[in-house]
């Protein structure tokens, strides 16, 4: 991977703290990125992180997932099946507004004199923290206090706690607002610094939110809007409570776009102002905007009758269990551990309340990828879901399921059998407009094959294949079955496809899609067969589902078993596929740091034709399904990839890592794991104004858990073979298998397991079985275990048998 | 080849007639058609067959070559070094419209009582004639007769001649019109049908042709425009002459969009009414539309005072010389007589006054395809030119080379040397939107080469070389040098190309164009060497004007020398591409009819993963570079290839025609030869209605003269091995080589070439040197001869001597 620059904000600006990310100044350079970094979220409604004050921002955005405009795609050559409907994640109107005006001056932070700053995210709180001492122009000291919160127990509502006092008497004013931001950008003006970037969505070049409720009455304002064409509905609503000694009013008012009320305070000197402003947001296909009003009404209610200390004692409340289950520790450098939570926490953000719907590539953080659904989420997210919250992986799923219909359509529409999921989208249907790297990328359906079968694996139940799993497994193994063929030898091909690596596409015989194709097709002929064993109803169901005919699962399995599996023999490596290693190397020497990532400094044609890599393909195959190679050939094919992949795209660092970690290149794994843990902190991929890599973010904890952690759970068996980098002392986790916890302690010394609640599981430990019971914790000594590559090349006898741990 | 339905008109309603194409009646349902098939043009200025009266009509349309609009491509989804600006040739405002009444009811042919109709494109006259009885609804009978030219004479020049008389006494309306059509379609509603078809261009979404200047006085009407984007100038103007013994007035009007002349005429019956109206068109890029309608009034004063009988004398000279040189007569079948002289007189009327300009691919005859050029000028219709009229391939290639500049900034941004040409332009800028089919067709650099190549084989000397070809050729070698690159075996390889057939994209080592990068490497080499010896002033002038080393003539050397030519020695055939064969057949048999063309059905990814081709690729290889394949290599390879051919593109009958007909399959070779002479008279493509396939015309005499003519001059030998069709009697048509005019005249019994001008020449036929002198025409006996391929298959001894022909 080309080395990329870590620079994390200076220690001033940003000190380490365990449980926060901190912001010690106020930062013009800085501030996009923490739009970003300081974003809130429940993975319904997300609120990037800008400043009550509206301006400066950078990005301001509030987003709700899958509420989105639609748009005809019209292409500059049109084709037959490329994709027609685009979709785009609206920026709805904004309620962090609370502008505030001392004598009448306005507080502009690039302005004004501001001692004790300090904002913080806070990881346990679930809240955003300004504090600051502003020093107006006519020299009055004002203290100005904020939280804001967006609430993961409630996932329509959150609120901001705004508190102000003053040293001298003054008039004050706070006006409190929603506006309705419209997107005046014309269609083809990317968003931001208006340079070229496709990943950025465009503007709409028209008026996507139409104002079509509008109300209020004391201190609420509520309205109700529209989109243009996907006709989604959306109200919101606001409602303040105001807290003061000083004499007060306010004033209120609403327009299409803007809703106001206007506190005018007559601020008395040590007399302080407390404004809580509640906020609501709710969303439909259906259901007319001014029924969203009344609900918006009714959450604003409660919320104000229970009083902010209890949104803020719920919000603390469900981090506690999140944490629980979530938390990984590191004992190691200081910044280490607050990244790792501040990716967690993106994690938590990003899906504790995504139900019915996908998780965005963005989260709710940002517009880029236009709040579209990726594999991001069945690869990158879903296992440390389905280890932590396996009910929201379920919901994933079922949300995947739903999408069935117009992917079948897809399929049909693509001359093939079965479904063919989207490779990006909100409403089911295809996205992709450059279908070279998109569409093309038909391994999505095994990605989600995959992610069923990790979940029915680690949940320890086949229920949700009843349910939705198997219909999907059917039509993904269609897709596959009708899609390759059967060569001249024999063997099965799959060509025309995109794998993950998106700077080699169209190809024939990807290693990672007819791999992850395979394994789709087994487990789909697996599946069937034991469900036509098992349950004749859901069987039943199944058939009548899919027209399912009795002889499919024997041709997948066909199939499956004579697929082919580019090799080549004289290097020992996988090539890429068919026709990888025939290709020019890319000029890595020639090409200037400042040139990467080539997407955007090299026309595709130009990538396409050279060994060149955007992200891990090979070698994400060798992680997923690290039981189909030897270790000595997982060795060798890093070697071949490793210096050929750019790391242009955020999902590729963590997978190096955790590869890396296995094969024993230690400072490679950690390297690696640097830059996804500081993908966002430290702006490594330089577009973090433009959202979170939620992928990259799940990829941390991957990287955590099975790249040091080195748990591995092929079919469904737990086994470890700890990678603890020497740097760190220690690294705990915990994951939840088959309805049991387990708490996973590893030092240099000893791998300590822990059964805290469940029945009795067996585990391995670098090949050596564990018995865990509760209350039984066992520990092995780190040094009598040789990890398997050390054992590979010293060829040890077996290790000693493990030991109780002390309790 | 897909088998095609030839279907023509009957022959009613479309008699046989050697010298033009006649409609012997108004037909609704041929109309469209007959739009593009009567359309005029000098390849300058041109007009398309619909009516005076203006309505009914499906495409009107005006058009001047080069005249464009540009206006930014957007792409659904950006990527660098994607074609920005795109270019579409402007509907100009219609000079053909002369709307008449009768007792105030106006001509309208659908529901007109008409007898005597037929209207006729004379090829020897250069006009399109129509005349016929109106019987009105009143019941007076009108005979009405009208011409129509576009000078071949004088380009910025046309006229229409309007003949009236009634049978009894009538107020008779003649409202003459200039009618700017704005072109109010969205941007992304196809023209014509609203299918979808990426052949046919989108509306604008906005005015174009901004109205700056109206003038006129008498009869005359002036009006000066400027495209909006592309800032180009137009001067269009119209007068009138009447000649009648009627009582007549007229009144002018002009207004931004339409000028009109209207007269008023109390007609007495068997007292004629004759009004001529001429019209001029001046453009330009940077003269001002004031300067361009004096322009205009000026070529009207002089064609006001010459009138009309003058413009018809000029035109017929200039068909009687065209004619001489470009007719190619076949005594057979009436259609193929009629057939081939309009196919070649499109070739007339697309390249005559094409100067400064290329020859779009609808000539003038339609807006689809944007008016673009692409290489089927210097493929398709440069061979007909160069035998028949070279100073219009000179002009050509001088216009190529003035897009030089252009094409060396492409070939930088996609971080090539040398020069990149367009795959399809007007102004020099890339404009295919969609790079698979566009911009990988980087063999457009070697089409152009080699059409430099034949153009100097042809005239014999090598001034052009001097003048643009040089510096033509080391730029399109330096492209290639960089582009390949040497690979592990010490091949030459070039990748991430796409060839000619556009259902096959983005491959590796494409068969067509890595021979055709060699003849360009290698004929580059040559001719740099031999200018520096031959001239040193020249030589000084290339090596200033492309910073040329010494070395690099040995380079391009070295790469055409290890070219990789894709062998199959198990097939003994050429793959298309070095992965062509491992792909999956295409289904055909379970293809119906009716989903072809293939692109309009089928996702591009579904078909680039199949053996399924558009166009002739390795076959049109072995035409142009016949001498580098062996006759077994050729059947061998056409044997494969052509039963995966659609013939999906126009430029693929003509191609394979060729072939078959060298390597024997006469059967075959007329079955092609009917689709490329039909392609547009019997709407063999579907499409004529978009306009005149114009590769496919060039092809029609191409087939002739080197399929059935069997005419070869590799490397500037002229040669012929005859392959008349049994069901033809003879086939006669010339050729200009090397200062001489050679008449070629073969039957079932003899061969019979006559040098009509010019210094001794030997050809060569069927392997026997023939030495042709003045006045001394030769014949060889037919059946003494035996063609290549029964040559190869009998292995007969040396022929006996030609003999002196009789006469």
């Amino acid at each position: 991977m080309i080395p990329r620059d870590i620079r994390l904000p200076p220690e001033h600006l940003f000190p380490a703290f365990e449980w926060g990310i901190v912001e010690a100044e106020f930062s013009g350079t800085w501030m996009g990125n923490a739009e970003t970094i300081f974003s809130l979220s429940n993975g319904y409604l997300g609120m990037r992180g800008t400043f009550e004050e509206g301006r400066p921002a950078i990005e301001p955005g509030s987003f709700i997932n899958g509420f989105h405009e639609t748009w005809p795609i019209v292409h500059a050559e049109e084709a037959y099946g490329f994709a027609r409907t685009g979709q785009t994640i609206v920026n709805v109107p904004d309620a962090t507004l609370m502008k505030l005006y001392v004598d009448d001056e306005p507080l502009f932070l690039p302005t004004a004199r501001i001692t004790d700053y300090e904002r913080c995210l806070d990881f346990r709180e679930g809240v955003l923290r300004r504090d600051m001492n502003w020093s107006t122009p006519g020299g009055k000291q004002v203290r100005i206090g904020s939280t804001r919160i967006v609430s993961l127990a409630h996932r329509h509502l959150g609120a901001i706690q705004y508190e102000l006092e003053v040293d001298e008497d003054a008039p004050v004013v706070i006006s409190s607002q929603v506006l309705n931001r419209q997107d005046s950008r014309p269609l083809d003006e990317p968003s931001g610094n208006g340079e070229l970037d496709p990943r950025r969505s465009s503007g709409f070049g028209y008026r996507v939110l139409r104002s079509k409720e509008q109300g209020g009455e004391g201190h609420r304002l509520l309205a109700g809007y529209r989109t243009t064409n996907s006709r989604m509905t959306l109200g919101t609503g606001v409602d303040h409570v105001v807290e003061t000694d000083n004499p007060w009013r306010a004033q209120r008012s609403i327009t299409e776009d803007l809703g106001k009320v206007v506190f005018t305070i007559d601020a008395k000197a040590g007399t302080p102002i407390l404004i809580t402003k509640f906020f609501s947001y709710h969303t439909s296909r259906t259901v007319p905007p001014a029924e969203l009003i009344d609900r918006c009404a009714r959450s604003l209610d409660r919320s104000v009758r229970d009083g902010y200390p209890s949104l803020e004692a719920a919000q603390r409340s469900f981090l506690d269990d999140f944490w629980a289950r979530a938390d990984v520790q590191v004992d190691g450098p200081p910044r280490v551990q607050q990244a790792i939570r501040w990716n967690i926490f993106q994690l938590c953000q990003a899906a504790a309340r995504a139900e019915t719907t996908g998780i965005p590539a963005k989260g709710l953080t940002g517009q880029a990828y236009e709040g579209h659904y990726f594999w991001d989420t069945e690869v990158y997210v879903a296992p440390f879901l389905t280890y932590t919250d396996a009910r929201i992986t379920r919901n994933l799923l079922r949300f995947r399921h739903s999408m069935l219909p117009a992917s079948r359509d897809r399929a049909a529409e693509m001359s093939e059998d079965g479904a063919l999921f989207p490779w990006r989208t909100i409403n089911g249907e295809e996205a992709s407009s450059y279908y070279a790297a998109g569409t093309a990328q038909y391994h999505i359906d095994a990605d989600v094959a995959y992610a069923i079968k990790r979940y029915v694996d680690v949940r320890g139940d086949r229920e949700l294949l009843k349910e939705v799993g198997a219909e999907i497994l059917v039509e993904t193994a269609r897709l596959w079955a009708g899609l390759g063929f059967f060569g001249g030898t024999g063997a099965f091909h799959i060509h025309g496809v995109t794998g993950p690596d998106e700077y080699t596409t169209v190809v024939n015989d990807n290693a990672f899609t007819n791999l992850m194709a395979r394994h789709n097709l087994r487990y789909a002929a697996e599946i069937v067969l034991w469900l036509r064993e098992e349950d004749a109803a859901a069987y039943g169901r199944l058939v009548h589902a899919t027209d399912l005919e009795d002889d499919e699962p024997a041709a997948w399995q066909r199939a499956a078993d004579a697929m082919y599996i580019p090799y080549d023999a004289a290097r020992g490596i996988h090539p890429q596929d068919v026709n990888f290693l025939e290709k020019e190397r890319w000029d890595f020497e020639n090409t200037p740091n400042d040139e990467y990532p080539l997407l955007l400094n090299y026309h595709p044609l130009v990538i396409y034709r050279h060994q060149v890599i955007k992200q891990a393909d090979v070698v994400l195959a060798m992680v997923l399904l690290g039981n189909e190679f030897s270790l000595e050939q997982k060795r060798r094919n890093f070697d071949y990839y490793d210096p050929l992949t750019t790391g242009d795209s955020s999902l590729s660092a963590c997978v190096q890592s955790i590869l890396a970690a296995e094969i024993g290149y230690e400072d490679k794994a950690l390297e690696y794991f640097q830059y996804a843990l500081l993908m966002d902190l430290a702006n490594v991929a330089g577009n973090v104004v433009d959202g979170v890599h939620v992928a990259s973010v799940g990829g941390v904890w991957m990287t955590l858990v099975y790249g040091f952690g080195g748990l591995r759970d092929f079919d469904g068996e737990l086994s470890f073979d700890p990678r603890l980098p020497r740097g760190w002392e220690a690294l705990r986790f915990r994951l939840r298998f088959h309805d049991r916890q387990i708490a996973i302690d590893l030092d240099h010394e000893r791998f300590r397991f822990e059964l805290l609640e469940g029945e009795p599981l067996t585990i391995t430990v670098r090949d050596r079985e564990l018995s865990l019971e509760v209350d039984w914790p066992l520990q092995v000594p780190a040094d009598e275990l040789p990890a398997g590559t050390e054992r590979l090349a010293s060829n040890q006898p077996s290790p000693a048998p493990a030991t109780a741990a002390e309790g």
